[in-house]
This record gives C-alpha cells, sequence and structure tokens, in this order.
C-alpha cells in the first residue's frame, strides 16, 4: 500500500443509509460496497447539510453550511466567489473533475457583473462549483408544458442512447426511465405504478453503469498528475424503474417495515404536519405505492452495488486501488413513506443521515479497515479531509467542516463537534404558501447531538425534539414536553453558537490574524503616544530628527487655480 | 425644488455625534453643518455597524452587516463577489464614485482566483469596494521601520502639496500633520503633545479644505448624467493637528466635560477591563493629552464646519442644492478619554452613534425638513435609501438595511427593527493576545433598542448590559444584575433573531422564491404521481401517448467498445 494519491469521490443520489447490508439491510445485499466498508471505515452517523441535492451538494463542494454559501434549494445559485473544493485542491496541486451530477446553478448574474465568461476555464469553474467537467449530467431530462427542466438535462447520455440505437426525442425517458407494455406503448416511469415493471433498456446501457463506465475511461486517461474525480450517479433517485434482471428481485417480503405510527401522525408539529399532508407524502403513504416503488428502489441499489463491483474490481487490476482514496456516500435519503413522509425535505435521520464509507489505501490506515466510526460526522468534513490528502494546509477560515483522517488513522475517534447541523429551506417551494409563511421565515435547522435532535423553525413555530437514545426511530416529538425544558435550552445554546461563528471573514486566516496584532505600528501608525519621549524609538524613527520650512516662507506658493 | 437626481454622500472620520452644535454641543458651533440639518432631518440615533474605519465603513459601502460580509477590521479584505453599493447603483443608471477614503483593502486572493485584474473597469471595481475612482485617499501616509503603512496613502495629496512649494519626501506629514519649532525641527502630530501646536501648512492646503475642493471638481465636471459621488473625508481622524487660526479658537473652557467613574473602572468586565488599560487607552486619560487633543479635534471639526459652508453655498450658486440629496454623517466617534478609553473601539454611544444629516430636495421632504428623528437607524439604511433615490428596485436579498425615505418624506417614523446592531473583531488586535482569546472568538457583538444595549462576547465572557434610559451616559453595566436577568434575556432574544437572519442567498430575490412554488412541476418534475389517471394533464402532456420499440429489438445495438 500507498499513501493515497488520488481521490475517487462517489455520491449517489437520494440512497438512504439503512439501504445496504452493511448497514444491517437483511435483505438487500450489497458485497461489493459491503467489501469497500471491510477495507476502510464506515460512518454510522455521518449527516448531510440540506435535505435537498442542490443544497446539500453545494455545502459539500464549497465545504460550508448551507448559511454560509447561501444556495439553500436546487437551482439558488451559488453566488460569484464563494470558494470550492476545486479552488482548494488546484491551489494544492491536485486537479478536480466531474463525471456526473452535482444540481450546481450558475450565478449567472453575478459572473455577468464580475465580467466571467462561461468558455473561459474560469468561468467554466465558477459556473459548474469548482469541477472542471468531463462529464455533467444531473440525471434527468424532464419536459413540461413549459419546456425542459434543465437544457443541459443528460445531453451526452441521451446521445449515447441514440449511438446504441435507441429512439425518440428523448430516449432518457422513454428508455432508461419507462417501460413499454405489448403494443409499445410508453409507460413512463415518472407514474409510481410503472416502478415495478423492468425499464425498456438493456441493462449495460442504463444509468448507472454508463456513468461508471464513464468514470472508469476518466480514470484510465490521467497520467502521473494527482486527480480528485467526483463520480456522481443519480440512481436511486426518481423516476424509480430498473431494467431487468433488478426489477424482478425484490419483492414485499424484502421490504424494511414502514416507520411510522398514528400517534406520529396526530400530534405532528404543523410543519411537519404540512408537510405529512402534502400530495406527495400523502401517495408514498399508499401500500401500492410503496409495493410499486420499493422493488425498483432496491433493485436501482442493487445494480449500483454491481457496478461497483465492477469498478472496484477495475481499481485493482489497474492498481489504483492502491494508490486512491475511494469515498462512497449520498447526498441524503428518502422517505419513502416512513413518517408519513415520501421525498426527503424533513430532519430524521431517514434522509439526513447518509452512508458513508471511507477506504484509504495508507499504510496509516490499516489499524482502522474494517470498523465503524459513530464520530458526529458531516458532509463538509469531505472537502478538508480531501485537502489533507492533496498535501494542501488547512484553510480553516474558509472549510468549517474538520480533516477525517485523524478517524481514518486512528489517531481520533471524535470529531471536534456538540452537535452536526442541516438547514432547510422552503421558501421556494408551495409548501411555503400552503403554511402562509414569508420567504424570509420559510427556513428550518437541525442541531443533532448522539442524544438529542432539536428542530427551530423560523416563523414562530415550537421547536420539535427527539430523543436519539430512547426513540431512535423518532417517533415521538418531544418539543412541546415542559419536562423537556432544559434539553431543548441546551440544544439551543448549541444552535446559537453555531449561528453565531465566524463564517464569511473568509479572506484572512487564522495565522494571518495571529500576525497582524501589532504590525501597523511597525508601519508607522502610531496611536496613542504623547510624546517622543514616551515614544518607542525604533517605531517612530521616521517621524524624528525631520527639518521643515515654514508654511509661510515657502516661495513657490500660489493662489489655488 | 425638483426631486432628488444626484447623491452627495459626505462623510467624516471619527466624528462624536455630540461635538457638533446641533447635536448640543454648547461650545463648538457648528453653523453651516446646523443649517443642513435645519433644511433636512437630523437623526438623533444612527448607529455604525463597527467601531472601526474600515469595518465600518464596508458595511456602510455593501449596505450589509459585518457579520454578513465578514471584513470585520481594517485590511481585512472585502471578499470578491459581494455586492457594493455602487453595483446596485449603476444597475439603476446612477453612477457611483469616489473622492476620499474607503479603507478598502482589495481581495487579491479572490481576484486571482477569479482573474480580474487591477487595470480593467471591473477590476478596479471589485478592489475599490464597487466606486469608480476619483481620488482614492485614506488619510494617512504612515512609516515606520518596516516601511508604509499603505503605498498608496496620501499619494495625489503629496504630489498637490509638492505643487504648492511644500519640501520633503512626506509632506503629507511635515507640513500637513506636523507642526515645526523655531529652528525648523518637524514636531511631528503622531505625538499628542504637539496636538495643540499649529499645522505647519496654509489652512487652504490643508487636507479639509483640499478633499472639499476636489469634491466640488468632481461635480463641476458631471453632465447630465445622475452621480452619487462620495466624498469621504478624513478628518478629524487622527493625527490630530490643525492649522490656524483653528488651532487657537478653543481651550479647556470649550470642552464637553469627561465622561468615565472610577466605579465605572474599578468594576469593568473584563474585555473592558482590558481596552481600558491598555497602552493608548492609557494615554487618552491623562488630563494633559486631553487639553493638546481636544483643541485640535474641535478645531478640525469648525474647519469641516467652515468647509461645509463653503460646498453648501457653491451647491446653493451652481443650482445643485435643488437636485442633489445631501448626506453628512461619520464612520465611527472617538472616546477621547469618556469612559476610561481613547480611540473608537467598543461600544458605548460615544463611539457607535453618529450624527446623520440627510437633505432631500424633493417636494415629497418638505414636512421634514428641520426636524428630528430619534428613529433606530443603522448606516446599512444608506445603500437602500440611494438605491431608491436612484429610482432602483429594492434588493432585498441583498441589502440588510431599509430605505430611509419614508421617515424624510414623513410617511413613518420608526424603521422596522427592534434593534440597532454593532460588532467589533478583534482578532488581529494584540488585545487578543493580552486576554488569550482565540481569533474566532475575538468578536463582540452590540444589540441596541431604544431602551437597552447588550453586549456579547464569544469566548466564555459575560454580557454587558446598560439601561439607555436611566444611564443614558452608560456608566453602570448590569450584565451580572441578577433583577435584569429577563432583560438581558430579551435582548439575547432580539441578537439570536438577528444571527438566525437569513444573509446570504444573495442569488434569489423574494419574488424569484415566491414564483418558484410549483414551477418545476410545469417543467415536467412529476413527484408523487401514482398514475397517469392521477395526473394533471396538462402537467404531464409530454409522458402520455409515447411509443418505443422494445430494446431487445433495436437492431442497432452492439456490444459496448
Amino acid at each position: 500500500m500507498a499513501k493515497a494519491r488520488n481521490i475517487l469521490f462517489i455520491m449517489f443520489d437520494q440512497l438512504r443509509w439503512d439501504y445496504l447490508s452493511c448497514y444491517g439491510h437483511p435483505h438487500l445485499h450489497t458485497p461489493n460496497i459491503d467489501r469497500l466498508a471491510s477495507m476502510g471505515v464506515r460512518f454510522d452517523r455521518a449527516y448531510i447539510q440540506a435535505p435537498i441535492c442542490g443544497a446539500s451538494r453545494m455545502s459539500t463542494y464549497t465545504g460550508r453550511y448551507v448559511n454560509s454559501h447561501g444556495a439553500g434549494w436546487n437551482n439558488v445559485p451559488l453566488r460569484v466567489g464563494e470558494p470550492t473544493l476545486g479552488d482548494h485542491l488546484r491551489k494544492a496541486g491536485m486537479s478536480c473533475w466531474l463525471v456526473g451530477k452535482t444540481h450546481m446553478a450558475a450565478d449567472v448574474e453575478g459572473m455577468e457583473r464580475l465580467g466571467l465568461k462561461r468558455g473561459t476555464t474560469i468561468g467554466e469553474r465558477v459556473a459548474e462549483c469548482g469541477f472542471d467537467v468531463y462529464e455533467r449530467d444531473d440525471g434527468m431530462r424532464p419536459e413540461g408544458p413549459d419546456g425542459f427542466y434543465d437544457e443541459g438535462g443528460a445531453v451526452a447520455y441521451n446521445a449515447y442512447l441514440r449511438s446504441r440505437g435507441y429512439g425518440g426525442d428523448n430516449p432518457w425517458h422513454d428508455h432508461a426511465n419507462s417501460a413499454i407494455d405489448a403494443d409499445g406503448n410508453v409507460l413512463s416511469g415518472w407514474f409510481l405504478n410503472n416502478s415495478n415493471k423492468p425499464a425498456n433498456i438493456a441493462e449495460e446501457d442504463s444509468e448507472t453503469p454508463y456513468m461508471t463506465r464513464r468514470g472508469m475511461e476518466f480514470i484510465e486517461r490521467q497520467g502521473d498528475a494527482p486527480w480528485c474525480m467526483h463520480l456522481s450517479l443519480i440512481k436511486p433517485h426518481w423516476p424509480y424503474i430498473v431494467p431487468e434482471p433488478y426489477a424482478s428481485m425484490f419483492g414485499p417480503q424484502d421490504f424494511l417495515p414502514v416507520v411510522r405510527t398514528q400517534e406520529e401522525f396526530d400530534a405532528a408539529h404543523p410543519v411537519f404536519k404540512a408537510m405529512m399532508t402534502g400530495p406527495v407524502a400523502r401517495t408514498f403513504c399508499r401500500d401500492e405505492v410503496r409495493n410499486a416503488v420499493l422493488p425498483a428502489y432496491m433493485g436501482l441499489i442493487k445494480q449500483i452495488d454491481d457496478q461497483m463491483g465492477v469498478l472496484f474490481d477495475w481499481l485493482e487490476r489497474t492498481g489504483r486501488m492502491q494508490d486512491t482514496m475511494i469515498v462512497l456516500t449520498s447526498d441524503h435519503g428518502d422517505f419513502l413513506g416512513d413518517h408519513w413522509l415520501g421525498e426527503k425535505q424533513f430532519f430524521h435521520d431517514t434522509s439526513t443521515k447518509v452512508p458513508l464509507i471511507i477506504y484509504d489505501p495508507s499504510p496509516e490506515a490499516d489499524a482502522t479497515r474494517g470498523t465503524v466510526s459513530d464520530a458526529l460526522v458531516e458532509q463538509i468534513d469531505l472537502a478538508p479531509t480531501f485537502l489533507a490528502v492533496a498535501g494542501g494546509a488547512p484553510v480553516d477560515h474558509v472549510l468549517e467542516g474538520h480533516s477525517l483522517l485523524p478517524i481514518l488513522h486512528g489517531t481520533a475517534t471524535e470529531m471536534p463537534r456538540e452537535v452536526a447541523i442541516c438547514e432547510y429551506d422552503y421558501s421556494g417551494t408551495p409548501l411555503r404558501a400552503r403554511l402562509g409563511v414569508s420567504v424570509e421565515d420559510a427556513r428550518c435547522f437541525m442541531a443533532a447531538s448522539k442524544a438529542w435532535k432539536l428542530i427551530h423553525f423560523e416563523g414562530g413555530f415550537r421547536p420539535m425534539l427527539f430523543d436519539l437514545v430512547n426513540d431512535p426511530r423518532e417517533l415521538v416529538d418531544l418539543g412541546d414536553s415542559p419536562e423537556h425544558a432544559d434539553i431543548i435550552a441546551m440544544m439551543y445554546d448549541h444552535l446559537h453558537a453555531w449561528f453565531r461563528r465566524c463564517d464569511q471573514r473568509i479572506t484572512k486566516s487564522r495565522e494571518d490574524l495571529e500576525a497582524m496584532g501589532g504590525r501597523i505600528g511597525r508601519r508607522g501608525v502610531t496611536i496613542g503616544v504623547y510624546s517622543e519621549a514616551e515614544a518607542d524609538p525604533e517605531l517612530v524613527v521616521r517621524y524624528v530628527g525631520r527639518k521643515a520650512r515654514p508654511w509661510q516662507d515657502i516661495a513657490a506658493r500660489k493662489p489655488i487655480a
């Protein structure tokens, strides 16, 4: 084994932490991902910073909380000038490439203000969240009466499908994400009652194998220079549909039981209740929906695991397993009817806790191989970890997480934090109008210690509280329990300490600031010195012994024009 | 009178609110500034956002709190990409020019990352805090054993002085800011025992008249296009020294009595005590220092007032008084021995409250001419005020203050806030090391309502509290008073609500976010729809009635290369 020289940063989208066998799923066997876990450290308490793709990813790719970078929802552009993982890594001599999804929206107005143009190296990096792009594919090409959601969606993948003979104007939809009936009618994967049908595509042409191959292609083309490559795969994100053989692998006997209680529904906090009673949540609470969706969701994960097997075997064969750190994670989970919700936009561990496995080939990591860490990890810890692997000096005044290397190398077991933070900004969603909340107040915040999880809502709502030790399934909200007032106050103290952190002083490092103290005195700024006699002679050397003529004598004085 | 078309934004440096006769000084008569107050509104409770030049100004020039823009001390660069007053005004069709001081430090590293270069229009604006520069002069050219504090300091002014016949390598120091003895020895204005001697310069060549003339020159050169010009004068900031006739105008009989008590000193909070016992504070508590400095400080203000008279008369003559809003303010005050402090770096009104006078020529403002407003105003209210004058749409998602036009036009008497905020970051000062506080914790925050002022310190210190109604001179710190625990808790609630504000989501406006709700559905993102039968036919128009061939039949399928 050698020191990690490269970083393969694999992210899945909407992959629940508990749908892998190494995390305890009893029926969904994922031996290849489990193999990675046996070679590295599996983190059991890794939180994302927002339960929605775009905001979660912007935190991961900047190493900063949503509250710090501001891109709080999908398609809220990341402000121009916000430093990224790519900026830090390149400065340390490591390239940073994208193969797959980011959900980045460029700050077009900010770029215009600064004269930055797409098509230039810098303009592209700013527009692509700091990555150099090998292939950008956000994994969707939806189209409605107002047109495409994303003009750039799945363009290269659709071209690939066409090169493979798939027809129609959008084979991403018609083949990769739909089934077909005997009469040739497309059964769209957008409709959940089609989820349990096989996608009308050869398995090898579907999205996960395609993008995994693109990742291997990228690696194959690298020379000796160290690289970080973000292999970012869309599945098991919806549309929930998978080709054979995965479409037929799983049935209700393989499901994890749904996690919800009537009491939970009846007593729900008003914001939680509004989510539960929204159209998406109501759909996912129907048994027929779970029965149709779960086999596809599980099949997609099984396919992912097989593709990881292909990838890891190839890395072994090519020698890259010896010099490449491999990180495998997800951007958030999926409620799938648990807690009376669908999708991911709330704070239960179901959505906010993600699988995180890190394999470090370096000998320093030998002591921890195959271990499980219950350290309180945040996804923003990845950027400082990668920077440390690249050999860059820490940039603690910009990056808000902490390197995981001490845990990977067995020199620490805990992270230097009391709580993990996750934020949800619902200002751009219909939920805001349903609740009658202002754009400014449509925000909520989770602070989770190992023992407690507090959820704070702006807009005058009471908080929610879960006892993670005695109620790990988070079914009993103690947010209005008088007996828990002290716990709530303690968790608010943590949350407010976090709000008060120094997150925007990004132009001066700790070392810069430490060195500033008194420096101005050596450059002649002489404050509070009564007389030459009281002055430090060295500091005022330029102010003593000088001569001048009286202004009245100055010959050249003339009327001001 | 016509509507304001232009904005003349005058700022003095280190001018205390109570050293003008319109604000109540009994001996320092400032009839010209008082005249402006009689033509406009005089704000009696205007707070700056940081008690230090650079940070205060960065807030004023961005319209955002220090906690939002991050430039917390002098020479902490304003991060690249932070939008400025100039950006907003130019978008609204008004130019934005600088004549004088900003204390801006360019984010050289950030500019390099984005490929922005000085010498280009955009690069200059980014480096100059959004201003187009007519003349930048931060008003100082200090020099010590390590060289100049600022290579660009007073360069044009020194050239002017040389053109007027003043000699030496630094006439800014030797003439404008020093006296002379009978033997031609320069008596440096950096030494406070020289403050009561006349500066060795013709009054007309000293800094305030010079820069005032530069401002008039700028205005003279403007055509019909609307402009905002920031006339930003260094005085009465130190070096405290003024030429005749001002040098001899004031003596101890004219001083405001010093505001401090032994009890205040003895009971002082540890951070306050560390400030009181620092070298600068100790100097300013000596009577001989006040006796030397105050005549110069007052003389500088008297000179300022006379120059404002020249300027206002000229504006009348040229017709600009009819179409130009005039704003006169300061970036912070000066303790001058009050509260056992020198300089300005703490939170008493002495430093954090500033004079603010706004004259609006428009007829809508007739009803308020000569009135005094006790609304709780922050300096960050100026940017939205100016944007409103320029006719631009509000940018509430970026600017954190509120337009003062409703008060100027008599349609409101209060501002929409409960507390004014001021922040002080002492991480780059010797005080931090003296207190043994980390760079991260070397920050403190003021929240002031009309009744109470809370000061919160990071680093584990107790808060301070002043009762502004019963103790307007802020001599009794109630921060450890058990009877005031409820008040302290209430003020902390205000402070924490402020910390939780949404300050970084600057790439989407409220209107954008309101319009986002549900928009993705019209672009084909179809979530939580069980079947075609349950779908809104309009939204899924692109997913129904489609045809495809079974993948097994696709003739062009071939092995993957």
